[in-house]
């Protein structure tokens, strides 16, 4: 089969073996994969990665135990032991076994197949198309920030970093009657929050945005930005007692005016995957627009040139499609 | 009157003129002050800081509006507006409009006289001896730790940084029934979790202790430490979606592991001064042993050789007495 690899170079592989389930294991024919900044940050040496990258997507079981092949799937992407303490205590997305698919332990799904386990495995309902079902995984992610940090509807919310996973933020923080405030500096974000009906503040018209808007005053901050700039510009724009939610990993050690968080006794609270039912229930309900963020969408076989498009600067979502 | 003054270099000045309290202001004759980490930060230069230092007190009321002169008194160290958001949404302590006793605007203990506003003070219960009584501040910082984040009795919770707030942390943290750890790695501190029946690892004796305990494996870690180790070791010690309470201020602005904060879904939990009342009430009833941690008493005529004895390495209380 034809798979995206990164092994030191990032390159399409037309010859790569075809997975082997494993018993618990289904196999997957990948209708739809998104490419996610994970994906750019590994296939630039992130976290030592080798092998098939891709975590993003919508595919018909082949086969797999006690499923109907031909079930239109989305999966967890965090392959859990099921036996450690963390996931006897309900964590299994951080669990200390775990292997992670296409980031760490497990082969990606920029490939026409893929395997995974049956558990993981979610059916997707008849009304939800692949081009929003692909998105399944970073809506659970963006779920996860009032799943860590419960937001009330009477809270001032502000939202930095606008792009792929940060416009997935903003509208579920919306769906909280919060009062929400979306922080953007590029053309398309705000077209989509005006389109969605979402407040915001664009720095290039507004440079000095925050002395209007009130210095720490925010009750929540969420960062997407992941880097040093955001945090400290989180720190600029949380009230004191307000929680900033952490929602990107960083490229760099960042520095952090951690002096600043003991003394207004801010709450900084990291936030990873998130639970794929949730995400599924809103796009089936309409809530959500997903699909607004597609921006262009790839054969498997211009992987490499889809990457390069992926990584331009204000590119939202590209999606790869066997 | 005698004041110990920063202004630049440490200079105990014998003519500083008698405070003259405002209309809401109590004069107050200090019976014990204590020196607190903070004030070794502030006459090294930390936030600017002029003027007279300190703000652990134990005093008397000289006069003061519906004040009973004599009356011995403890005193909250945020002088608040109440007129603010923050004041009315019930966070005085963190007054945008805030001065802080011998840290902010407003002239501190280290001195024979002092005045602040009557509402700051708490009478202090006659079975609370002065020694005791000058730790209310501190102690109630301590209680600022289960105030921000509960501690359940089945938490595993590791402390770092075991010096004066640290010993105080301890103390309160045994009171949760919480399973309690300190990491020390000196002599008095250890024999003081010794006394105190709190479990102890000297690292000087388990170097590689982490393996034994049990890496990312605390519910709750308390830093003490105010230094970038200090955070990245609380992140080796503290479960996925555990949470780190940073009760120290930082001399630099720190590098942070932000992107494992991402990761493993951990709460970082600023913490800084606490409930007086509180504080008062678990001395009252015995339930802490704070004289245990002076090591000097210094008349306030050597007030700068006991600033110095405060600075030495390892070295717990040291008090004032005008």
């Amino acid at each position: 089969m034809r798979a995206l690899r990164y092994d030191g170079r990032l390159w399409l592989n037309p010859d790569e073996p075809a997975p082997i389930p494993a018993a618990d294991e289904a196999l997957l024919r990948v209708r739809f994969a998104g490419i996610c900044h994970t994906d750019l940050e590994l296939s630039h040496g992130y976290m030592d990665f080798q092998g098939i990258l891709g975590h993003e997507f919508v595919a018909d079981v082949i086969e797999g135990p006690g499923l109907t092949p031909g079930t239109r799937v989305v999966g967890e992407i965090n392959i859990a032991c099921g036996q450690c303490d963390l996931c006897r205590r309900g964590m299994p997305s951080q669990c200390r076994n775990r292997s992670t698919l296409g980031i760490r332990g497990h082969p990606g799904t920029f490939a026409d197949l893929m395997r995974l386990p049956v558990r993981n495995l979610i059916p997707v309902p008849d009304s939800v198309p692949d081009t929003a079902a692909v998105f399944t995984e970073p809506l659970a992610a963006a779920l996860q920030v009032p799943a860590t940090c419960p937001i009330s509807p009477t809270d001032r919310v502000v939202l930095i970093g606008a792009g792929k996973l940060g416009l997935l933020c903003a509208q579920v923080l919306k769906l909280t009657g919060c009062d929400l405030t979306v922080i953007v500096r590029a053309d398309k974000p705000l077209s989509l929050c005006q389109q969605w009906g979402i407040r915001t503040i664009d720095t290039r018209q507004n440079p000095d945005w925050l002395r209007a808007y009130g210095p720490q005053s925010a009750d929540v901050v969420v960062d997407c930005t992941g880097n040093a700039e955001g945090f400290a510009l989180a720190l600029d724009v949380v009230r004191p007692r307000g929680a900033i939610v952490l929602k990107s990993t960083y490229t760099d050690l960042p520095t952090a005016n951690l002096t600043r968080v003991v003394v207004d006794e801010v709450r900084v609270i990291g936030s990873r995957c998130g639970p794929f039912d949730a995400a599924l229930r809103l796009m089936e309900s309409g809530l959500v627009d997903v699909e607004s963020l597609i921006v262009a969408e790839y054969p498997l076989a211009e992987a490499e040139r889809a990457f390069a498009h992926a990584a331009e600067r204000g590119v939202l979502k590209v999606l790869l499609r066997p």
